[in-house]
């Protein structure tokens, strides 16, 4: 099969992945009245009174916007706006499917960061939520950490948070079944950009054990000229044995490889000089190694981000859940306890005498695991006084 | 029954009027490769070679985006960004129901004629068409202009074309039912805002005859000053006899009073000043005279905004085929020819054998309107060279 042909194909038979339809078939002058003229002045009158009725009269209440200004699509780089959309589409779709949540995709036509925040905070009060998808680190950081200080409702960048809940959960419980001991694994990151460093942090904030990031010029220590202010922050609490070198030399020794850079950059030879090694190549399409040749190398576990092959990491499996929740009590904002909830929620789908090395993580098909991260998230935000609906 | 209470517990019921869903459902490995990763990447490899390709393989080719900042909502005012969404998504629900167009609601929440023309500016290559919605004169004639300079697809304000529209393809009726001759009647247009400009000038580009615009101030006459530029302009075309005075006065001998102003201006009284009048009269949702009282002053035909009564001047009879029409051509804009175009249209739709007094214009619920309107559209962006796609 050829997947690039026959998804083209679909795509122009489908003219679109998404589509809007009224949740009210209009039929009668009664139906035009109510959803129309004049019957419609009465819940703006009472929106106006009372803004926080948009999220009950309006569909704000299950609506997230998934946006991008296109600079960093898949693996494609800045393809631009109108390009990215396609899977800013595939993922409303997603979050329908799998969570139950409209999405609605739009691009973004700057690259200018206020520009960018502007645009996307005066449009927020169409929206219960902002999923921000593809945008080029290290502008991502700081988009979001603008937006969600001025937003009234959740902003989550999906390629930091949604791969960092989703490779946590794997972790869990990759260290389950090949034995090592939570807080006292040496995990190496390589590709310190917005999936990287967030994996990073949430790895750290979760007690892994020590993070050694790695990026293209190899291991990431304090002090290191050249690291932006993100990789700066993160110098201060990862690598604590202040490692230097290169990729091949953070691997030795290392229990887990966390791969979010490019196709081919681990041999069988460095994945050998690991400690029994979990391997999570996520490059996509192609992996930082593919799971034979990782195996080949002495891996127990391996991960990748694609379908055909055991351990899929997708993201899908967290962010049609993390909205889901959040929407659900109208949540402040996704907080890091609501991150480390949803990776805990994930990762307790897989029963335990149905772990194995193969079996790290639900399908990603598995329609019932939005339901439990959305629980995990909701049950968090309600405890923590992040909820405004109870 | 109370329209209002009933409307609002519909509003709760719904948690909004329109839903995003998903074209293809995801069931499967092959589902996920095709619609997400790693399959999307060639449709967006396609469009950032061929950026038009945006058109044919994204939810773009069939959806608009209709937009408010909440300045001018029904006869509400300025109630803000949030409140004015019942009614966006109330039209979005009328456009995927009468025109099969997908339409998405957005509220931008700034009243600076830059910010909002920006905003709407860099969300653009995530449509197929602009419909601006329930923004203030005079402002939302430059938000307007300046939109159609700057975006690729069409922009089109409906509060003025599509009432414009849906007027003139009334009067051409009502002055076959009365007997009256094109370019030679007298047209009173009481409401010198968005409305009732887009009117006077669609009307006059039509050659109806002498048209009076009214505004709070009385006629409107060439060098009045507190003229706004819009008005000016118009004045210049308009009040031929340079009458000066109030509404009552410029209605004396009129053929047709078309009011978009405020509830109970007009009185049976002038209405028999008229020339055996043509009363439309558009306030909402109560009318300038209500129906009853406008035959009792010897109207001859009464329209109002409303379904409660004979000939509903309603745009719903309108934006759904502009934009199908206007899409499926890949129109570069909406231009004056079609707007005429299908205003002649729309006032075919009544079978000379069926016109009557009562009869002016279809149901606001004849849903085979919008494909007669779209054709009407399509065919002009073909003819005069406005179509992308033929």
């Amino acid at each position: 099969m050829d997947i690039n042909k026959e998804s083209l194909d679909l795509h122009y038979q489908l003219r679109g992945k998404i589509e809007v339809v009224s949740r009210k078939p209009i039929k009668t002058r009664e139906d035009l009245s109510l959803c129309y003229t004049p019957g419609v002045a009465e819940p703006c009158r009472v929106i106006a009174a009372d803004y926080e009725k948009s999220f009950e009269l309006t569909r704000r209440s299950n609506l997230v916007a998934v946006i991008t200004d296109g600079t960093a699509v898949l693996g494609l780089g800045d393809i631009g706006p109108a390009a990215g959309m396609p899977v800013m589409e595939g993922k409303c779709a997603l979050f329908k499917e799998f969570g139950g949540v409209d999405a609605f995709p739009l691009c973004v036509d700057t690259k200018d960061v206020d520009k960018l925040v502007e645009t996307i905070y005066l449009i927020s009060k169409s929206f219960g939520g902002i999923n921000l998808e593809d945008i080029a680190a290290p502008r991502c950081f700081e988009v979001e950490r603008r937006l969600k200080e001025l937003c009234d409702i959740p902003v989550f960048h999906d390629d930091q948070h949604g791969t960092a809940i989703v490779v946590a959960a794997a972790l869990l419980n990759a260290i389950k079944v090949t034995g090592k001991t939570m807080g006292k694994v040496k995990i190496v990151i390589n590709g310190a950009g917005a999936a990287g460093l967030a994996i990073g942090s949430l790895l750290i904030s979760m007690g892994f054990g020590n993070i050694v990031m790695c990026d293209i010029n190899g291991i990431i220590c304090e002090g290191d000229e050249n690291l932006n202010p993100w990789q700066q922050e993160i110098s201060k609490v990862s690598n604590l044995n202040h490692e230097k070198g290169k990729l091949a030399d953070a691997l030795k020794g290392a229990d887990i490889f966390i791969g979010v850079s490019r196709p081919g950059l681990v041999t069988a030879e460095m994945v050998s000089a690991m400690n029994s090694g979990i391997v999570l190549a996520m490059a996509n399409p192609t992996p930082e190694i593919m799971p034979d040749e990782a195996k080949k190398g002495g891996a127990v576990v391996v991960g990748t981000g694609r379908s055909d092959f055991p351990n899929q990491i997708n993201n899908v499996l967290v962010f049609p859940g993390i909205f889901k929740g959040a929407l659900a009590v109208r949540a402040k904002g996704i907080t890091e306890g609501m991150k480390r909830r949803a990776a805990y929620a994930l990762a307790a789908l897989v029963p335990e005498d149905q772990l194995s090395a193969e079996n790290i993580i639900p399908s990603a098909l598995d329609k019932s695991v939005a339901e439990a991260v959305a629980k995990a998230v909701a049950d968090e935000a309600i405890e923590t006084g992040y909820a405004r609906i109870k």
